[in-house]
């Protein structure tokens, strides 16, 4: 089996009912939604409405229809920068943000002339909210922010900016694609507008599901256009949600299975999830001090971080610790930049990037011993070599 | 169980080995691709190329890299759309187009000024490729079509439309989502620049499958930007393929069923496939004309259409036939205008819309008697009422 330590990419193992849903639905149900009448077809509909609600029950957001789906968080990020920046806009935005959104901003920064302003961070990545107001301009149309950092791991914070957003009335774009499962986010108390999430790190359902909700009266451009089995001889994309977004065929198999994840967050209590991912978060902080000459990065303490750790060991190069720890200890960590090259210049890293791990609820502290073991046999390992 | 005849929106049952495929991904592997350098992501990376490779065979295509996955076709077609035409530019489309193309057209007339032209086809939906030439002007950027409409099943003249857009060097984008699968297509020998393709229906892979292979120098901008796993420092979505136009996590456990799905496209035989696709095809033309009052549209004959065919049956509402299908008899069909009013137009039907049996590999002759049985039952009964 080995161990898995890279949940930060994506959460494995997937729970039972998660795996067995995706299965049942593609065997026994399978019909597309909002596209036929029969019985079948309507069931979709019904599956995929079921995980709107159970998403808008976890953030606490008020309407389904406002739940969009996606077949990533980047697709979703993408779908909302695009769409409401325009020619010119400026945006204000973290110095840690993932490629999904920076790439983005920088392509309308090429493309649309748009301005981007990056809040400078500390050096362990938390974004004081006082610095964000001098920042705001006449054209600021987004601000853009990751909820918590997907190399350092830092929670933002995120409730004191939206605040912020809300007195100017600038809409607030929440990258919550490290948080959302692993963190509590109310849509509503976090001053949220647009929440972006993805489906299958630690709300864990499969691959191919994401998506964003939208808690804002203001216009958003859809990327795409095509049939949404209605309103079919309306010549443009209905303005109608979740309609507006959603378009072509849905993973509804995927749909279904992130709906079962959510229930088996619902029935553990997210409460337990996240004591339990703290717990051994703060056992890895403490025990991988152990190893001679690592270099830790971000806020030590759980509190502050979500469930990812960065760092390395001077004077060894990452890829080959990551590279023996799959081969020799089938341990499973990533590294390199984890396309997010901005959180990299933040700790002085563009060069030679990070080794991560990433927890979740199946893993155990025993993982972190395994770990830590392995680290130190390697470093000497290398050192004697 | 019951009778499902609704393969043109998606195909059911799938075979066995997609749906355990998918499962045992999940379950087994269900590492991120592209992202991690340990085995289990490494190999989520094979799965894909293996999908990629066995999408190359299949059409005859040579470059996997240049074979890209996305959501669905939609998303194929509006990459591919939006992606190359310009302001100011032209295209010439089909008077039969989904809306997954005429949506995505008449969206960019309204913003970025294109102009658009249709061209007239028969009443049976044939287009005649020698109409073509007259419309093509100077800013001609773009020559979009559907290889089968959904509606009427009316196959394109696809490799003589393809020779004309060689000469003009306008490349020549094609819609295979009724036929991918279902059809014989040769992306090189049928002059094809980019096939748009769905995972889900005649390939037999999962919902949240699909994509695009680009057989064409020309640039294509991508829709979305944001982390692709490799050159992460990079500031701009990075020019080389697949990278440019997959963004964030892939639906991998989708990807390795939709390679399942043409692993038993190639076992069964694609020829035996199209074979008994279509003598239950021109079956249901001889079995439906015994219903009273029955209006079949489109050609009337296997060999012209892919394997859909709408009808209406004089003096009955559609939608109630369709509800009594699948209350009464467990039989599922479509009925509506299917995505596609501009076919609608052509047949006079925009109004009441149609309702159409689509024809997979798992269907039999007996689906179509109990189809034909019930029909008129429900018109005995509905005009005695």
């Amino acid at each position: 089996m080995g161990i898995y330590l890279d949940n930060a990419a994506t959460s494995f193992p997937k729970p039972e009912n998660v795996l067995r849903a995706v299965y049942d639905f593609i065997k026994d149900e399978g019909a597309t939604a909002g596209r036929g009448a029969y019985e079948k077809a309507l069931n979709s509909d019904r599956c995929i409405y079921e995980t709107r609600k159970l998403i808008c029950n976890l953030f606490n957001h008020k309407n389904p229809s406002s739940v969009i789906f996606t077949s990533n968080v980047t697709e979703a990020l993408n779908t909302a920068i695009r769409g409401i920046l325009k020619e010119n806009d400026h945006v204000i935005t973290s110095s840690l943000e993932h490629n999904a959104v920076w790439r983005s901003l920088k392509t309308l920064e090429r493309d649309k002339n748009i301005s981007i302003s990056t809040i400078p961070c500390t050096k362990e990545g938390y974004t004081c909210p006082s610095k964000i107001e001098k920042y705001i301009k006449e054209n600021t149309s987004l601000i853009v922010f990751t909820h918590a950092s997907n190399v350092l791991g830092t929670i933002q914070p995120i409730k004191e900016i939206g605040a912020i957003a809300r007195k100017y009335k600038i809409p607030f774009l929440v990258d919550a694609a490290q948080t959302a499962g692993a963190y509590p986010i109310d849509i509503q108390n976090d001053n949220i507008d647009i929440l972006a999430f993805t489906g299958h790190k630690s709300l864990l359902g499969p691959m191919g599901t994401g998506g964003f909700i939208i808690n804002w009266d203001g216009n958003i451009k859809p990327l795409k256009a095509g049939g949404t089995g209605g309103d079919s001889s309306f010549e443009y994309q209905p303005d109608y949600l979740p309609n507006k977004f959603e378009t072509g065929t849905p993973n509804v198999p995927g749909i279904v299975g992130l709906g079962e994840g959510i229930k088996f967050i619902n029935k553990v209590g997210i409460e337990n999830i996240i004591k339990k991912e703290k717990e051994i978060i703060d056992y890895a902080l403490k025990k991988l001090e152990e190893v001679d000459d690592i270099v830790i990065y971000g806020p030590k303490n759980s509190e502050k971080i979500a469930n990812v750790i960065s760092f390395n060991i001077d004077g060894l190069v990452s890829e080959e610790i990551a590279y023996e720890l799959d081969q020799e200890y089938n341990i499973m960590i990533r590294v390199g930049l984890h396309c997010a090259p901005t959180a990299h210049r933040v700790i002085g890293t563009e060069k030679i990037g990070t080794l991560r791990i990433g927890i979740g609820y199946f893993n155990e502290k025993s993982h972190i011993d395994m770990l830590v073991g392995a680290l130190k046999d390697i470093a000497k390992k290398v050192r004697a070599y």
